[in-house]
């Protein structure tokens, strides 16, 4: 089952995210890391490395295809100043499922899809990705990105 | 860091598994998670769909790269007789690290290294990839693949 929210009014314009239901109601928690996963979106379509690395827990790991882990905040960085360097980025993201693990641990399973350009040529390409999160709170009870992983779903190219 | 554990005495032998350290000690539930992705090692490497498919929860989601999510045992299956009818693995597993966030709960990440043959070409090229795992303990406290994907850590083809 999907519904589409309004999450947020952003400079006149109104971004829609289309989230799949979780099963459970929209529970605190459910609502904070929807909320993480739409600042997401945002860094992302902004090509924006401060926003993207501020939702990452301290240890937090990103796994991006084409590159080893990225372990820590300052290889996180790294790893996002690439991909912002080769790419730019209009994706929307629909949630597959938010499930709480234990107090403090959840997931989240997502897909993306949209548009991604090659800085260097200009091309335009479609994108569509699935991806695992896995969530934390820290000591201030924030949600953060704990390890994040994600794959294309598109066909290999010819 | 890597050390070599003693596993399982067997038949007056002694195997070894290198396995990369988790930080913590080697619980009960550290053991039987890598005890389980040995077998899936092992059923990757010989195209075993039926082994495969026996690691995961019945509402288990296999994300393969290329591909979808396969939500449920039936897509699943579909999913791993896609993968062997494409390609033969030679492959091997090393963890990055396992973690129990609750009782019943874990989570593993590894990465994977070898060999992919084409089965229609028969051409053979290197494979590396990042994995995460997330496990819950069934029933009979066995602990299975809950959620699954993978992504290739080597560079995009020119």
């Amino acid at each position: 089952m999907r519904k589409i929210l309004k999450l947020i009014p952003y400079f006149g314009f109104v971004f829609y995210l289309s989230i799949g239901s979780a099963g459970a109601g929209n529970s605190h928690m459910e609502n904070q890391i929807k909320d993480v996963l739409s600042q997401y979106q945002t860094a992302l379509n902004n090509s924006n490395v401060d926003a993207a690395v501020a939702l990452y827990a301290k240890d937090g790991v990103f796994m991006a295809q084409h590159s080893k882990p990225a372990e820590g905040l300052k290889a996180i960085r790294t790893g996002y100043e690439n991909v912002f360097k080769a790419i730019t980025l209009s994706i929307e993201f629909s949630i597959d499922e938010i499930k709480e693990l234990s107090s403090g641990w959840a997931y989240a399973r997502t897909q993306s899809d949209g548009f991604v350009t090659i800085n260097q040529t200009g091309d335009k390409a479609p994108e569509a990705n699935q991806e695992l999160f896995i969530f934390h709170q820290n000591d201030e009870k924030k949600w953060q990105i704990y390890r994040y992983i994600f794959s294309t779903t598109n066909p290999p190219r010819a």
